[in-house]
């Protein structure tokens, strides 16, 4: 007797960066096949890039049957609904440009763009730490600090698919100034930058040498498993902020999850453990007690899981 | 030809506070008739108040034909689904109170309960300053701090009910305590009773001999109307503290409405002018373009009119 599940589709996940553009087929949780990367800076602009992505995309599915969408991940503002990418901030020459239209036209498969925090958000609640939440905050911490929501069941986008930019969030009402003129900005607290300059910082106030690449999350979070004084102080400080911004999100939001992705959620206990303890001190009972804090489930793979599906999820929806 | 346009149905809205318990029969955005209301104080405890509930509303389903539901606003947390209220900040013997249970069995009506600003939320979004918005957050500026969202054009309530605590939600990571240990919770700057202490600390160092009832909003905005420099120096903080605490939702939401409710909603101007403009000195463009921000419709209405339209949006569901 044949089983009743049912077989995931297959979908194209883009996950467009600054530096290389990675791809690959995706049949729910998996990547079938991942492509080399392309190299961004290699392409003068939008349209070579995405006439580039048409042929590889042609080439998937003349080998594999039944792929049903294309979703594109990228590193700044997406009108979804329009498949419109408004604006890149690290990438140049991306403004308005319609790579739905261009995808679809050029492959012949149904295409769509997501920001890239979201894609990640996605993949994460469909396949990875966030399975089985119903309401889902997806922080992802590197130089920037971005993020996705999950209301529902549902990817929340907001009024003009901005929502979730966590990193933005004031934590600090007469502090720094953020990208936006934005005072206080979370991603200025716990940034990689900032984060490395802190620890610069401190080691020069204690007369210790150290090479940059010892102010480094990496570094850092083993420098204080060695039980480093100064690395131990900076995560306090770390954890100080980013328990700020992330209960301002639990008290508007009351979510059953929270996951963290970025390179610093895999200096484990050392963050998560004192981010933990900080924000159970400043959560009434019914804010925590359903509320799981959890690392990432997926690295570099969400973008392309994520975004794969994103775009099954909009294709469905068309119908 | 008799008109297609359907007859809002007709609702029993009641809002519990801490002093009093107004009630009415509410149909669409209007009060067909409110009742005299109940001294909250004057009832030991929650069974006495439903009963005297239960007695009053048979009286109005008797008088009016067509009463759908009946939905109860409280100032503190309820369980919808359950229709169960957990605790109540400013009353007592309220805790486990099975309200729904109570009311429906006692009027034979489906009866409902909510969280106040929840429903005040709901009301201005379906009749009031929130029509037409898709996603909205709604604010309520008080000795509490407390507020409501409405997203996808549905109330968003969180994992477990307590969505839209802005009061709560921090501004200074190293300022100062509120009720639940939150560190800098906005509803400790914004706050009445803590606008009321600037005012007066700041009029005794300018040796003005100033009254306590000349420290409350009202007296302070006809004075900052009248060019007293100190009045004007206390909404320009209050300002910049309120605008970093909705800076903070709307970088997480991106929303398209901003309701403000509440007596410092009636300062009219001497508020919402400032606050409009350091919230556009601290927004992206596109989090800024569909962004409005309004004073509430309803005043004391709010609380009766939103419990009666969730408890016949509830009673709509359950069939």
């Amino acid at each position: 007797m044949p089983s009743r599940t049912k077989t995931p589709k297959l979908a194209i996940g883009i996950d467009m960066g600054g530096t290389t553009v990675k791809y690959g087929v995706v049949r729910g949780h998996e990547i079938i096949e991942e492509l080399e990367p392309l190299p961004t800076p290699a392409f003068r602009g939008p349209n070579p890039l995405l006439k580039e992505l048409t042929v590889r995309i042609k080439a998937l599915t003349a080998k594999y049957k039944g792929i049903a969408a294309v979703g594109m991940g990228v590193p700044g503002f997406a009108d979804v609904t329009r498949g419109y990418v408004h604006e890149l901030s690290n990438v140049k020459g991306w403004n308005r440009v319609e790579v739905s239209k261009i995808l679809t036209a050029g492959s012949g498969l149904p295409s769509f763009v997501e920001n890239d925090a979201n894609a990640m958000c996605y993949a994460e609640f469909l396949h990875g730490a966030g399975k089985g939440a119903v309401n889902m905050i997806a922080v992802t911490l590197g130089t920037g600090v971005g993020g996705g929501l999950v209301l529902k069941g549902q990817l929340y986008r907001g009024s003009t698919f901005g929502a979730g930019e966590i990193g933005q969030m004031g934590i600090d009402y007469g502090g720094v100034r953020g990208e936006h003129g934005n005072i206080g900005a979370l991603e200025k607290y716990v940034g990689n930058r900032e984060v490395a300059a802190l620890a610069a910082m401190l080691y020069a106030q204690a007369r210790c040498r150290v090479s940059p690449e010892d102010c480094e999350p990496r570094a850092l979070s083993a420098a204080a498993r060695r039980g480093d004084p100064i690395a131990k102080q900076v995560w306090d400080t770390y954890t100080t902020h980013l328990a700020a911004g992330l209960c301002a999100c639990v008290w508007l939001l009351n979510p059953d999850r929270i996951v963290i992705g970025g390179g610093v959620a895999k200096a484990g206990d050392i963050v998560f453990g004192p981010l933990k303890k900080k924000m159970a001190a400043q959560l009434a009972k019914s804010f925590r007690t359903q509320l799981k804090i959890v690392p990432a489930k997926y690295g570099n793979d969400a973008g392309i899981i994520g975004s794969a599906a994103v775009a099954l999820d909009l294709a469905s929806r068309r119908k």
